[in-house]
């Protein structure tokens, strides 16, 4: 039913997307998971394999870690190359028209560092307009991100705060995949 | 004096960007070109020999095509490696201060759809906050993007108009680092 893009370089070492993508794993949900960048070390994504992938499921999630207040280079070059031109967009590039485009995913600094006066000096959605347009331009339904805040050990966060909020991160997913559902 | 980080992944066949660093090489300006993409096909970056270029330059270039609404993939890999704590942040990370940060990119589509009820819908420098606070955090100064709209020739624009519009933006850029000079 749900197609998930998984684009971490150092998925084995994470906790927070770890932990979402097994939550995720242990739900009644039906899922594909795409680990990309395990896929395409070398970054020579398999565009065919992908589009294909994303013309078996009705709603797309791109679970990540924001780097520097964007995606992963790996997702980008996903993106860069697999939204092609007659299969995202173009006259007869609608064959994502309708699908659901959630983007679920991990900041590491806390919330309040998030504020015009604070370190990050913008909101998190200021940074997801690029996601939003894109999904809007392969005529896809943008949903609004699903995220948690504090993935950074640095910053005083334990591995059990970290797991504890990837477990609520994926409850929500799962409540948001399941009203979309009841949608159709 | 400046290091223009070059990341078009066919830069061979580019007309605008190709045509810009045409004419920054032709001008009188001390310039460091890194083709990126072409020095890391497999976007394994050398992140010392990037962190050396960007210790010998005051103002930092970032040339490129904007797919996507966002920098080409290679562009965020170079960020996300070269950007490293304690280099680019961190208590000790402070190897980027006051340097220069300058966005120069090019976007295939008219400025009109760049607009809230264009195709686009967004203004151009809603995209570009990822790129603004990528700057504050590593105590960069940012410096406004500079741009031009219309490189698509499927849109209509030939290259003859996409070659004009490039040495413009080249001359913009120009007279931008020779202010910038004049403030040191």
């Amino acid at each position: 039913m749900a197609l998930i893009i998984l684009a971490h370089p150092n998925f084995k070492n994470s906790a927070a997307n770890k932990t979402i993508i097994e939550e995720l794993k242990n739900s009644r949900l039906q899922i594909e998971i795409r680990n990309i960048h395990e896929l395409y070390p070398d970054y020579k994504i398999d565009i065919k394999a992908e589009q294909d992938a994303l013309l078996r499921h009705k709603t797309v999630i791109f679970q990540y870690p924001v780097y520097w207040y964007n995606m992963p280079a790996i997702l980008k070059q996903w993106f860069d190359l697999v939204f092609e031109y007659q299969f995202a967009y173009g006259s007869k590039g609608d064959k994502l028209k309708d699908k659901n485009f959630i983007p679920s995913f991990t900041v590491g600094a806390p919330e309040d560092e998030y504020n015009t006066l604070g370190n990050h000096h913008f909101r998190v959605y200021e940074f997801c307009k690029n996601l939003e347009q894109t999904a809007y331009y392969a005529q896809m339904k943008y949903i609004d991100p699903i995220y948690f805040h504090g993935t950074s050990l640095e910053a005083g966060y334990t591995t059990d705060d970290v797991k504890n909020k990837a477990i609520d991160q994926a409850e929500r997913l799962l409540k948001r995949l399941s009203e979309l559902e009841e949608m159709l």
